[in-house]
């Protein structure tokens, strides 16, 4: 078995390691080639500085995975791609693309004959180590071609990857997952603050995040990480509070809208991340001046 | 080492089984003594039909360690139990009590000479094979005192227990672990049902709750468990779409508040529980009354 890896960003180079480790050939364009050559020496992988070249040293049926940032990125790639795959060849977008932008994407490869799978991969920087989650959407008698990649990517061969359903539900499934993630994330992180809020007590987050990890309800990978960093610096001092979102949440809560059925906390979850970002400031000095003009209370200057 | 546990539901029993493997003695009382006698032919521990009498069994000084609901009762037997116990004896209460409650009852213990230690107690009908994670609030000395105890409660010798502060921040610190599971609970929850709802992928809720078991950022516990009971009926007929609440959400909410912190996903998790409760009804009737005023629209019939 052999694909072509495109993107080597910190995912997409992981995943070209354990694939090499689990024995699929890889071939691997990237947009800096530096990259490519520096992972070529480091595993064997075949470094080609043309994504046509790397679709060109594929057998028939061509298997090519895309490991791009969603979005604008991906999309040019699929039809960078698409010129040069046909009848039969697959292309899997392992990015966390949106699930409706797959569905237009499987249409355009279909109309080239090309197979599309949509394959949305968790794991994070850990997944090199532990396998990666997957998550994967696309026709049965197709996503069991690229089986034994999915094998290979996984934490083993009988757990951690599914054909979840047909094209699209993927992505959709990854959506949800990282919808999910926002809110056991912002519950966990709201817990913390209470805690180091209750100053009466003068609590060790440190030593509370390492015991919840045994034996208690809350156990889970986040909390794993969470525990982890708080014994270096519970007070995080140097962090900026300031709380990136790339997408996934956002489409989970339309979801939410779209399919008439609530996910608040979810949604709650995004919104705090919103706010962290500082989008909510505008409306926080609106509110200021409000209870100044109605009440004659103090507005602190910026 | 030896105790006397006061109360034998599903966690005290279980708790009285694990202290008892654990190489504690246990004299223990029920309020229905038919309990204790199955309970004492299973393990060996000492039976007994009166609280006097199990308090008046333990050498000095005494500890007496309560695993009852909290609020009215624990209060009552908090009482009951000081009228046996005096200078130097330790009065631990195991259940989910308010740490406000708890420091009230550090105070009319203390006025006894008797010290009270607060135990927040996680694992739920897991803890007997797992062992409990024990979030520990009381002085220095009088903990070390019970150590043996919590040790044979906890996961490990060296892990799932701790001294987490003074008198109170043990049930604090279980107030809050509660607060941040019912966060983490409703985000998984949303995550299904946007799942579920999303038909034309016909997902399998059993087969998605076990992928994401490995290798994703989501593993936990509480996902473990959905897990297991989606794969015998991920529809969930028959079970009503009600969720109880039993005070450390309310509590967790009400201290937010208290903070002027914001745990919007925790709050709103309670808040979610109320409405399924159905105690939003005549809020939704008047907004369907509403609706009609203003509108015309029309107005089912309960």
């Amino acid at each position: 078995m052999k694909l072509a890896m495109i993107g080597l960003g910190r995912m997409g180079s992981n995943m070209a390691r354990r694939l090499i480790e689990g024995g699929i050939e890889v071939v691997a364009y990237n947009r800096t080639f530096s990259v490519t050559e520096q992972l070529a020496d480091e595993t064997g992988l075949e470094a080609t500085d043309s994504m046509a070249d790397a679709i060109a040293r594929l057998p028939s049926p061509r298997v090519v995975w895309m490991m791009l940032p969603a979005g604008r990125i991906t999309e040019e790639y699929v039809d960078g791609a698409l010129l040069h795959m046909g009848e039969g060849d697959i292309l899997v977008d392992g990015a966390n693309s949106y699930y409706r932008d797959s569905l237009l994407r499987a249409e355009k490869a279909a109309a080239k004959g090309v197979h599309f799978v949509d394959a949305g991969v968790s794991g994070g920087i850990w997944g090199l180590k532990n396998g990666y989650c997957l998550m994967v959407g696309g026709d049965e008698d197709v996503v069991k071609q690229i089986e034994p990649v999915l094998i290979a990517l996984a934490p083993a061969q009988d757990r951690g990857w599914a054909h979840v359903g047909p094209v699209g539900s993927g992505h959709y499934t990854k959506m949800i997952h990282n919808g999910v993630e926002y809110g056991m994330m912002q519950s966990i992180a709201e817990g913390f603050a209470l805690l180091k809020g209750k100053e009466e007590f003068n609590l060790d987050m440190a030593q509370i995040g390492e015991l919840w990890r045994h034996g208690s309800v809350v156990q889970s990978w986040l909390l794993d990480l969470t525990a982890e960093f708080l014994q270096h610096d519970y007070d995080l001092e140097g962090i900026a509070p300031v709380v990136a979102d790339s997408g996934e949440g956002r489409w989970t809560a339309k979801e939410s809208i779209d399919l008439g059925i609530p996910a608040p906390v979810i949604q709650m979850a995004l919104v705090m991340r919103f706010a962290s970002q500082g989008s909510g400031d505008y409306a926080d000095k609106l509110l200021a001046m409000m209870r100044k003009a109605f009440g004659g209370h103090a507005v602190d200057a910026e």
